[in-house]
């Protein structure tokens, strides 16, 4: 082991045999000391789920030949950070990189997005932690072209150290290389999901529904992940897991709870 | 139907058939005209998960001759709002309430949390939301203390309007009604769980762990949730689901992203 690298953890929400965390890994390895802890299968739309009333199974399905430590786990992504940092890690490690996603979460799914919670978990904990994703749902989605910037913004971010309690929110375009434009720090575009349940009968005639919908970007800045990824821009958010509305504080304040 | 009469939708993560949505229910009755969507098994820690890889099941529990519509869900809370202004509801509600989680979702719990996530999801929809936990974890805990509260709480939001984007946490000390020394406006307390993992071995004989943890407040804020619970005060976090942590984005502004 060299002590200068630094200790990386990897993980994602797709499961440890996707292509978005292969390519995550290759980079991550020429950057530092990695070990990967991923779920045992895919855990998207998972949000900040964790699992405390099921057992839990951790796997190493590295061997002892193998370059890179690989353990997958039979919970969430938010499980897989904790038990990683709990039973695999022997130190707190430098960074934690989650994804790269297979599909877009950006502006309000930051909030569904198991590849961010396993990102603010690390957060919480206190490590510096970065979530890629990048806007193609394809299992063989392209992951060179992202490749060079994932590598920059890793850099970056351990060389100039992420303010406290914040981590990064990346997504990729779905671009050639040379078609993409730059970095842009943003802000989370106001957006929402308009479901649509698609209402289906099982062969024994029961109701029953798919749950779907269709992204409604209400926000026309030109500051946001919305309008940087429509641009030609890989969009940069700096996510915070303090929810507190400071700005409505005041308001409320002012109401009348205790009489 | 009395027009006049506020749309409620009532929700939780413990289930429809737990206490807690019980008091809800009788407190939010006599408020307004009321639907109840709720899993149909207990969903706690299930944060801002959907489902969207399985089918979804509703069933109308209630009778024709009910006073209260009420239906289960087989999905998570966040799903629950979502099948309930798609499929159940008529018209957009006046208000959500979700709760009474059994069980403290206060400070960074409230990432963790599905009761939260509930009333989240209909914030990002437009629709006023509160959350209401009470900090005693026992099924048969003592919610009578506490509805003069809930009912205090509900008709000033119904009165005053929330703040846009702005939904509230409203956590209960465990206390007797005259203990409670009143309502404060909070912010979420820095705070996390320090993780312990149970290993066992199954009959078997295969490693497989349960993830519990101690609570550690790092705060000690006398504006925090975690201080108004120990002080006998019920407290009220507004919480955003706008995720930007603004104050980095000027320092990564600053960050070498685009050489």
């Amino acid at each position: 082991m060299n002590n200068n690298k630094p200790l990386i953890l990897v993980t994602n929400d797709d499961g440890v045999s996707a292509p978005g965390i292969k390519a995550l890994i290759e980079v991550m390895s020429e950057i530092g000391e990695i070990i990967v802890v991923a779920p045992d299968k895919p855990q998207s739309g998972m949000g900040h789920a964790i699992t405390t009333n099921e057992t839990l199974y951790l796997n190493k399905i590295s061997t002892e030949n193998d370059a890179i430590s690989i353990y997958s786990c039979s919970g969430t992504p938010a499980d897989c950070v904790k038990i990683a940092t709990n039973e695999v890690l022997k130190r707190k490690p430098d960074l934690c990189v989650s994804g790269v996603n297979h599909g877009s979460n950006s502006s309000i799914n930051v909030i569904y997005s198991g590849t961010m919670s396993a990102a603010i978990e690390a957060g919480i904990e206190g490590i510096p932690a970065i979530g890629f994703s990048l806007l193609d749902f394809d299992w063989n989605a392209d992951f060179e072209a992202i490749k060079p910037f994932i590598r920059k913004i890793t850099a970056e971010t351990l060389k100039k150290k992420l303010p406290q309690d914040v981590v990064l929110n990346v997504n990729f375009p779905k671009l050639k290389q040379e078609e993409i434009r730059g970095i842009k720090i943003c802000r989370q575009a106001k957006a929402l999901w308009m479901e649509k349940f698609h209402k289906r009968k099982t062969p024994q005639g029961r109701d029953y529904y798919w749950l779907s919908g269709e992204f409604v970007n209400q926000d026309q800045g030109e500051d946001t992940d919305e309008w940087a990824l429509n641009n030609g821009y890989i969009s940069i958010v700096p996510v915070q897991f303090d929810l507190t509305a400071y700005h409505a504080t005041q308001q409320l304040n002012t109401w009348n709870w205790n009489e």
